[in-house]
């Protein structure tokens, strides 16, 4: 048998998954700080949950990956976090709302592997229930602004409202049944060229001459659209063009810069009922999104269906692409801080190691009586900071030889200042 | 369709998966302080690697998962975290041995579904490859025990030697082809009656006179095995005999008072070479064991038949075990330290929180603006500890109105108050 991984599957190896670890912390620690708590459900999932049709885009079907076990009940893994947390929702009806959660973990697809499709990956979502109206909105952009500050990833947060769009199609007269067909493709004109998409449009019927009208149209700044239809009395659009101003004023008093208004952004699934935002790489590392969510008030109340409304508002962050973008930061991926090496003093190095362990220093030692070069080697290779040599002598001076490994400096010291001399 | 999990899978809600987290946070700190590194592995895999054999005990292979994809490809779903260590070793030639690493994650069985056996759950894994020796297995058992002072559980390791068990059935005369078989009987001494036991026994062609025998030779003390067979010429007995002696000296050096010499147990796997260890429950609420694991020189050798030796060493913590212990333990369970409630002041309200947040105080807004009576209601359905009231008045002065929930004790505060109050 030749060893490998499945194509479209990763191991990673320690100095990729502490920077993973890294980032799904800061993200742990911030959702946590907003106030979501954390929740976690299963990857394996009755495959007709997983079929429950809750968005426009049936696509995602042909991507779930289809099991059955020992008693042939049929069986899926889940594609994404969006159903489970609707699941939870569904079965606990003693949930205190509103009802903030986040999840962090591997969702699987079933697609055609190519670079870049991975079979699995992490979705890190953050999600609320029972929240109407911009306030939760705008804390939702402020968090997202503030996670990647602490990342130190410089985004572009775009955002832009469904109702507005829908209005807006509405005044040039687009049929409602060709809506989200046309929405899903102003979604693509960054992605495709001009003469391709009006080959798209006119497939379903919309002549370049529209085209170029949906294109001129949506291409505004908010204070136009304001002026322009100052009046109207399209009352979608009118809705759409308030709770843009609305949470436009919210990010303009909490001065989150990076935020912009994009009304060409449309996010393809269509389960958004309001505000949409995705965020990018502002240095353009990687081009596809680091996240993005909205409001969709819908869902989570089509799939209760008992007659109370279950507003819900979201955003999914991509460990992937936000991994691309950091992977190389080598600074903070080292994690050991010293390794000891033992002359003949096996079982006073580990009391030492343990003293140090208690103070909260990862603290490597040497098992393998190898010559002592080979050991400053292996600490040379594996970028450990400091080495400690632990012979009898210093055992009965109770002082110890500790070498930066960075300066090349070795001191003799107690244990007290070995251990504030690692810990600064 | 009715909303429900799959039988063998459960949803955690926040104040079950935050007790999850704090267990799974302590074992990731205590890994890495004693100098294991992260690495995490698919859990799609080819087939054939699951498949695989790398023990006696095939059965296993029944409760893998097997899947395929669009291009027709076998896959399988990791049914344990021991075969992708193995892999990671066998397709990364270059790794710095020795190679320690930890995995926490999932892993998946399709067993029959019955109670307490779970579809899909957590294994928390340590091991290391490249070390031989006593010193390494001491430091992991010393790791265990801290591990689990730090968890609040008072534990027994119970610990044993393969090699040590081989030998004694050898001078009992049996025959070498049922020796795996014979400990697998034996491990199971405390799992069912004597009858039964002899039963299986005599299954395999030992009668009920040596049956005794054998429980009469695995029940002895250490040192009544090396009185025993000091001068023995049965090479394997004396090599388990003298590894159970330098074990044990490390134990009583570093003081591991839980773990006690236990004859008796052999871990179900085929696998082990050496030392083998579980941990138990002292106070006995589950008692099926906590974790546990051994030596075991052979697999990654056969695995990577290179001609060069791979000896290695492991443990596994199980979370469900741990979690069932933990669960009740509500004290630790609330993340979030304050609630704050706008009274007309959204904006002023998200920048105030956004201070606390920023001295990591995890802080929730009221967005529904409901009557504050329903506010503190919910505040105290949630266990959280304190209430800001924030209206224009408090506002133009400044100070703030802080409740306890707990105390009932109201104050009026400046921020820098608020928050070293919150933070004690």
């Amino acid at each position: 048998m030749k060893l490998q991984n499945l194509k479209g599957t990763t191991d990673f190896l320690p100095n990729e998954q502490i920077v993973r670890n890294n980032i799904t912390d800061v993200l742990r620690k911030y959702f946590e700080r907003y106030g979501y708590l954390p929740v976690e459900t299963p990857i394996l999932n009755k495959f007709d949950l997983l079929a429950y049709k809750y968005n426009e885009d049936a696509e995602i079907l042909k991507e779930v990956y289809h099991l059955s076990d020992q008693a042939e009940r049929e069986l899926g893994l889940r594609y994404d976090l969006t159903i489970p947390f609707c699941k939870v929702i569904g079965i606990n009806k003693d949930l205190s709302m509103p009802f903030r959660r986040y999840e962090i973990g591997r969702v699987f697809r079933n697609g055609p592997v190519k670079a870049g499709r991975a079979r699995e990956f992490y979705q890190c979502d953050v999600d609320v229930v029972g929240i109407k109206g911009r306030f939760i909105e705008a804390e939702q952009l402020l968090m997202v602004k503030n996670v990647f500050e602490k990342l130190g990833i410089d985004i572009e947060i775009k955002w832009n409202n469904r109702k507005l769009m829908q209005g807006l199609l509405m005044e040039l007269d687009i049929e409602e049944s060709l809506i989200d067909k046309v929405i899903s493709l102003i979604d693509r004109i960054e992605k495709t060229t001009y003469n391709e998409l009006v080959r798209e449009f006119e497939k379903i019927g919309i002549n370049k001459d529209k085209v170029d009208d949906i294109f001129t149209l949506f291409d505004k700044s908010l204070n136009e659209y304001v002026n322009l239809y100052e009046n109207t009395t399209n009352s979608i659009l009118k809705e759409g063009i308030l709770e843009c101003v609305e949470l436009n004023n919210y990010l303009l008093s909490l001065n989150v810069k990076c935020a912009v208004f994009y009304p060409k952004l449309a996010r393809g699934l269509g389960i958004y009922t309001g505000t949409i935002y995705e965020f990018f790489d502002k240095d353009k590392k990687i081009t596809s999104s680091l996240g993005g969510g909205g409001r969709y008030d819908k869902i989570i109340t089509d799939f209760m269906n008992n007659g109370e409304e279950y507003p819900a508002v979201g955003l999914s962050f991509g460990l992937e692409p936000i991994y691309t973008i950091l992977k190389d930061n080598k600074s903070n991926n080292n994690i050991i801080d010293v390794l000891i090496i033992p002359m003949d003093t096996k079982i006073e190095s580990l009391k030492l190691a343990d003293i140090l362990r208690g103070n909260n220093i990862n603290t490597l030692i040497e098992m393998n009586d190898r010559k002592m070069k080979k050991s400053f080697a292996y600490a040379d290779k594996n970028s450990i900071k400091y080495v400690i040599v632990v012979g009898t002598e210093e055992l009965e001076n109770n002082m110890y030889s500790l070498k930066n490994m960075e300066t090349g400096e070795q001191q003799m010291l107690s244990i007290d200042d070995i251990i504030s001399i690692i810990k600064k």
